[in-house]
């Protein structure tokens, strides 16, 4: 029976636990106290809490370290002596080095998953991409299939890759999620519900897996109607949300600089 | 029988055109030669076409004109003298007061979905408002019957109101697009397939169905992590690409101002 640790009890940790319990691996979670009174033993008898890793117990065969970035060498150190020599010690973060805990250990590997988790929305790993990376073939090979077994898309890359796609996925996911909150708090402002917008959200969504987004592009600034956007600057009360407007119109239709900035 | 005249062959028209037919309603659609091989009789056999108004044929109940917003008074004046006595005369802008036909007839309305169309995508109508309005009672209930007719969500709100949810639309779809072109963009000059993005891009839209944007913001910026940002900023090439990155970290952040900017 493969048994795997999960040092962490964040977002991903707690996603990562669910879908591995889920295929048929023993867990043991190691977190303080407030993290096992989150779990109140919601989704599987495979899974175990410990409060620190030396009550690690029994062989283990992947220590998955899901702490933020600057605490997962320093909890590698600690872990037992025999984990630290038989155990293959995994990081999930998109920005580290895949070797980061090569330092510490020969079978250091890497299990990043590229989304965004949250303890309370259900998780489908369906097809999210998963990089996989390992120091020696044997551990990337179970990694590889680990992913498979979860849903999720395997994927190799350099870690330059993986660095380019976090700040494509800053775009993606942090920048678009904030163009969001300011159509959210122009409409929040004159009492106007935001869920009449989620279906063109969704549209939006769906247009670009058929489309390039250059392609499904439309709108005032793509067609360069000076007249809207004058009209709309005027409406926008907030100094900031209208400087976002004009720079993205821009952006969007470099013919308009001169006539709106 | 219920009949319907659609004036104009485009995004709108063409999926109005199509789920009208399929609740049962006789189409007219007035459009050019072109338009009418373009539809090849792909989808009912509800629906005809005529080149000029001149040629519409038999009594027509609503007339829909889904064409370009400075295109519609001058096309429903050309109306032969029957249609624009008993129809009632509908237009389809987010943009234009609901009463744009008004000077024309007094029985005008208003039929307005807030979406984005696309003829080379199938277009789900359920759950789409669909703004409605009219100059006297009858009319309003028959339109708000025809939108739940065909699935969508029938509102009524101001001109005023539509017109702030046209600026926020403007944020949700047409930036929102653009940041994601941004970010397609970025991946692109490496070669790295944007398809990595989806399921990402599909959770953050996931997330603000069950949180407000605001409380699902994440990411570097948000946590004031200038080392990443810097590092994010030395990496980006593109002097634009770095304006729109370090503009809308701000507005996530205010305090990143004298720091980044």
């Amino acid at each position: 029976m493969v048994h795997a640790v999960i040092a962490g009890w964040g977002n991903v940790g707690y996603h990562l636990a669910k879908a591995l319990a889920q295929s048929g691996i023993n867990i043991t979670i190691v977190s303080s106290q407030s993290g096992k009174n989150a779990y109140n033993g919601q989704f599987s008898d495979r899974i175990k809490f410990i409060s620190d890793v030396d009550l690690i117990d029994g062989e283990v065969d992947y220590c998955f370290l899901t702490l933020k970035d600057d605490g997962i060498l320093q909890t590698a150190k600690k872990l037992p002596p025999e984990v630290k020599k038989n155990a293959v010690l995994v990081h999930c973060s998109g920005v580290l080095p895949a070797d980061h805990l090569g330092q510490i250990t020969e079978r250091w590997g890497l299990f990043y998953p590229l989304n965004s988790f949250s303890k309370t929305m259900d998780f489908q790993w369906k097809g999210v991409p998963l990089f996989i990376d390992a120091a020696t073939e044997k551990p990337r090979i179970e990694l590889w299939e680990l992913a498979k077994s979860i849903g999720a898309r395997p994927v190799k890359n350099s870690d330059k890759d993986r660095e380019i796609l976090h700040i494509a996925a800053v775009f993606a996911n942090n920048f678009s999620n904030h163009i969001l909150h300011l159509s959210h708090q122009i409409l929040e402002e004159k009492g106007i519900p935001f869920d009449l917008l989620m279906p063109l959200i969704r549209t939006t969504v769906e247009k670009i897996s058929h489309l390039q987004p250059e392609e499904a592009q439309t709108g005032p600034a793509k067609r360069g109607d000076i007249k809207t956007i004058q009209k709309h600057l005027e409406i926008i009360s907030d100094e900031e949300i209208k400087e976002v407007y004009k720079i993205l119109s821009v952006s969007i239709n470099p013919e308009l600089k001169n006539k709106i900035l």
